[in-house]
This record gives structure tokens, C-alpha cells and sequence, in this order.
């Protein structure tokens, strides 16, 4: 068994988190995916009671948790905090264990964006946090931060993330799904071990604006972007008529979407894969991925909250981690 | 066997409109299914020679139709012509048929919006031009057109549709929203027998604006139009999250989604069901369905083109308008 420890946050302990977390070790104990929780034990113990689970076992060092695994979830033992505090902390440890190498990989449980501005948090959300606390480690090839979505057998890469529709189209430029695409390419190298990565650039218009009827965008963003990145060898189709470019038969002819806003990409995926949908972040200095659901607060505490997308996290996680290790080896 | 006959056009002849309409006769003609083509028997002939099947037999009255279907596709002839000439003449017959009462509704082929701008046609499209062929005939409820996909067990009726996404988005009033809205819930009473029917409306931003911090159209534009909706009586919940709304479980909550834009409608549909798809038109005086792909010039006449659109454009028709004459009798 290879266990290399990922490194589990806890998420807004008030959210489903700690509930998922306990699900997911329960179904993972006996797979390679092994991982602890950096946080306060004792929020990870009142989640295990409610499931009636082992108590969660406090370790200080990350090959401790690698031996406790097997019997009880490793929680890397962090001093008590309330709710955004514990969630900020949490990430931190996580965030420092990967940069260190103790950790393998980054996984992270939902945290609230409204209750984290609250408590002072600056930066427009999760990700973009992340990579803030690893802008100074080196990236191996371009860096993001980019978003992807992957699930139900498709992967989707964002060029424009959590903006108004109005915004996000006006804020698309040849630069910005050059640098997107560049990311993607390489991390699907690099994290997926595709060797020679094919992408698909999604259209913004109807159609991707038969020739210029329907939008210009294809025509005045779209091609000159494709062009450059085509000169550097890279392999991407488009720009793709947004509706019938994302079932099965479609899906087999590229590794991943280029997608201009949100729902663009999250719709397809959700559509397909809406319990096991994971949001993988490339182009880091650390693998990170995490459930592509939120806290969940009307749930949590309940015992019904799902840990697919947790369990599909990880996995993926665990994964990219093993892939990004042989590549840089 | 219940037959009455659906009047089928002919679409562009040089697509794959003849091809299709072949195949799927030779796939439905043991069922209750009954239709008749309305165009040039000679451009049947050639479909029907290549594909090795029966040919085509004209006939001059719908009565007719209905007592050769089991034997050879029925033809209701009209005068040799060719290319776009053909497709509008075939509609025009197709639609004379079913406003007196001959035909039972109407299923269109594909016809190239560019071939037949070339030959002087002054509408935006196949639906507008229905909407002009049926505009003096009486309508039961509001009247549209209302362009609806169906498809992987999911209904997404469109507030815009072939529009820039930009322009969709600075179209988008509550008066738009809710003559959608109406004339979906009726026809979904009137055609589809739904009793109550439930609509589900898009949030137009990620996330449905997130109370405003993501988009201001939720609060300024749909709020209005659910209020007005709901005073009705209209059963519609909304905005939903654009990307957590046509999930199985998701679907289970309503029989039609209102979607803002094009693709918003069609990712999911196409995603779920790319060859079953059908594109509905509600609120016209007649039943109206065909298949939501085009001509496909590219594999007309070599054999490959897959019938499954139409072949669920027909079956759909065919209980629409099923479903029309009992609420109507």
C-alpha cells in the first residue's frame, strides 16, 4: 500500500466538512488514499461520535498519521478556533505541509465566503488565498491559478470564474485564454500524465457566432488566441459551438474544455456528474483539489450530507500527487 | 392503430432531410406514427433508391396517406423545385395541411438559414416564419412562439435564442420572462397533459447572482417577473443556480426550465441527449416539433445521417397533438 498522506482542511467546521471527512475515511480506510485533517480534534470528534466512528486520533507529525490511518482518521492537532478562524488555520497547516513536502497533496472542504469576510479575510475567495500562500514557492511550468472542473468524464477549465455573465464577457481578452490554456496544457502534462494533452476552446456566442451573425467575440478574441497558441504546438480545437460540444461522442476528441464563464463549463459537469464533480486548481505549486459543493449549512450536523465529491477530491488528489511526483522525478 | 397523419417537410433537399425522413418511415412505419412528406416525390425517390427501400408513393389527399403509410412513405406531391425553393414551399404545404385540419401537426426538416437568405427569404429563422404562416389562425392561450428543447428527460423553453450572448443579456426584461413563462405553463397544460405544471427559472449569473454580489439581473430583472408570475398563480421556482438545476434529482422538481440564453438551455440538453434531442415550438395554432440539428450538407447522401432527432421529433408531435385534441374535444 502506498500511502502518502494528503492534507484534509476542515472547511467551515460549521458546515459539512468534518461530517464528509468522517464519511470519506470511513469508505477510503482501506485504499491507498490516505490523509489527516489539519485542524482541532475535537471538532473532527464530534462529527465521528454523531456517525458513531472511532475517535479521529491527534498525530504531530505526518508519517504518524500515515500508521494511524488504518484505524482511526489522523487529525494533525491545531490549537482550538470558531468557525472562518479554524477554517483560515486549517488551510494554512494544510497549505505548509504540502510546500514542505510532508504532505503529498491539498484537499479542501467548503469554507463560507460571506462568513470569512466577516472575520476579515481579503482575498476574493478560496483559491485565489491559495495561491497567495504559495506565491513565493517555484511552479513548474506557467502559473495560475486556473480552475477545472472535472466529472462524468469530462474536465472543464475556466477562463473567467465567479463574475457577473455582463463582466465576465467583457473581461475576455486573447491574453487571458492564451494564459488559461497555457496552464491547462501543461497540467494535464504534469498532474494528469497526458502526454500529448488536446484541448477544446469553447465558443462564447450561440453557434460560436456562425461566422460573425451571431458575435464577433469568435472572431476578434477567439482566433487570434487559438492562432498563437497553435503557433506554440499546442493542440486545441475551436472555437467550438458551445451546445454540442460536451456529450460523449464530443468528449472523446480532447482532455479538456477551455470554458469562457462559469456555468459554461459547470453546467455540463454538474449535469452529468452533479454528486462527484470535483474543482481542481492548476497551475499551483501544490496539487489542490476539492468538492465542488458549498457548506451546506441547512444540512450539516444531519448525517445526510454525501461524501461523493469529497471521496472524488481526494482520489483525484491522490492521483495528480503520484503523476506530478514521477513527472518531476 | 390510431393514424392520423403529422405532414413532415422536406427541409433543405440537399441535406440530409430525405435521408432521415426515409430512415425513420422504415423505423416507425409498424407504429402509430403516421406521416406524410409534403414535397417533390422525385427528391424522396433518390433517398429511398439509395437506402434501398420502397419508393415513395404520391398521393393527393391526406386520407390517402394514412392507407399507403403501412407500405411506402406517403408523399403528398408538390411541383419540382429545387433547394430552397423546395424547403419553403414543403412548409408552406405542411402548414396549410394542418390549419385546416388535414394533417395532424407539423415536423421540419433542417433548412439552411443562409440558402435561403440567398433566395430572398425575409425571416430570422424556420420559427419565426411559422409564427407568420399561422399568424391569422386562432391560438388557445398566449401566443408565441416560444422555442423549447427536449431531451434526456429535461425541457428547457428559451427567453432568447439566437441572438449574441451579449445581446441576449441587455434583451432580458420581465416582460420577456413572463411571456415565456405563460406560454410555456399553458402549452404544457394544452400539450404535454401536465395538469399543474411546474417551472423552474434560470438564474442568469453564477450562482444566481449570489444576492447581488455576483450580478444584479436576479434582483432587478427576474425577481419582478417571478412576482408577477406567481400573483397569477404560475407554480415557478427561481432563479435557481444555472449550474445545479438539470441534475437528475435536480429535474425531478419541475417539468420545464426557462432559460435565459441559447446555451444555457441547450448545453444541458445536448449534453444529456445529443442525437434525441427535439426543438418544440410552443404557442403557435398549430403542433409544431423537429429535430435541433441542421442540414449537415457535409454527410447528405452518403448514408451515415442518424434519424433519431426526427424519429423523436415525430413520436413527440404526434402525442402533442394527441394531447391538444382531447384537451380541445
Amino acid at each position: 500500500m502506498i500511502c502518502a498522506p494528503l492534507a484534509l482542511t476542515l472547511g467551515d467546521p460549521d458546515g459539512i466538512g468534518p461530517e464528509i471527512t468522517l464519511k470519506a475515511w470511513r469508505d477510503l480506510r482501506d485504499e491507498a488514499h490516505c490523509f489527516a485533517l489539519t485542524g482541532d480534534p475535537d471538532q473532527a470528534y464530534a462529527a465521528a461520535l454523531a456517525l458513531d466512528l472511532p475517535r479521529p486520533e491527534p498525530v504531530t507529525s505526518w508519517r504518524e498519521a500515515r500508521d494511524v490511518f488504518a484505524d482511526a482518521l489522523p487529525v494533525i492537532a491545531l490549537p482550538a478556533a470558531q468557525g472562518p478562524r479554524a477554517a483560515l488555520a486549517s488551510i494554512e497547516a494544510g497549505v505548509q505541509a504540502v510546500l514542505s513536502g510532508e504532505a503529498f497533496g491539498l484537499v479542501t472542504n467548503p469554507v463560507s465566503k460571506a462568513r470569512l469576510y466577516e472575520a476579515g479575510f481579503q482575498f476574493p475567495g478560496h483559491t485565489e488565498y491559495l495561491a497567495h500562500l504559495t506565491a513565493e514557492a517555484p511552479v513548474q511550468g506557467p502559473r495560475g491559478p486556473v480552475m477545472m472542473l472535472a466529472g462524468g468524464g469530462l474536465r472543464c477549465a475556466l477562463v473567467t470564474i465567479h463574475q457577473p455573465l455582463r463582466e465576465a464577457i467583457a473581461a475576455l481578452t486573447p491574453e487571458r485564454i492564451i494564459e488559461t490554456a497555457r496552464v491547462t496544457a501543461h497540467a494535464l502534462k504534469l498532474d494528469f500524465a497526458i502526454e500529448h494533452p488536446r484541448l477544446a476552446l469553447a465558443g462564447l456566442n450561440p453557434h460560436a457566432g456562425e461566422g460573425g451573425a451571431l458575435g464577433r467575440e469568435e472572431i476578434d478574441i477567439l482566433a487570434p488566441a487559438l492562432d498563437v497558441l497553435r503557433a506554440e504546438g499546442l493542440a486545441i480545437a475551436g472555437p467550438m459551438a458551445p451546445d454540442t460540444m460536451f456529450h460523449a461522442e464530443a468528449r472523446e476528441r480532447y482532455d479538456a474544455a477551455v470554458c469562457l464563464y462559469h456555468d459554461q463549463g459547470l453546467i455540463p459537469v454538474k449535469t452529468l456528474d452533479f454528486h462527484g464533480g470535483v474543482n481542481v486548481t492548476l497551475g499551483l505549486p501544490i496539487v489542490r483539489a476539492s468538492p465542488d459543493h458549498g457548506t451546506a449549512f441547512d444540512i450539516a450536523g444531519k448525517g445526510v450530507a454525501r461524501p461523493d465529491s469529497l471521496i472524488a477530491a481526494i482520489r483525484l488528489a491522490s492521483d495528480m500527487a503520484a503523476n506530478r511526483l514521477r513527472a518531476q522525478s
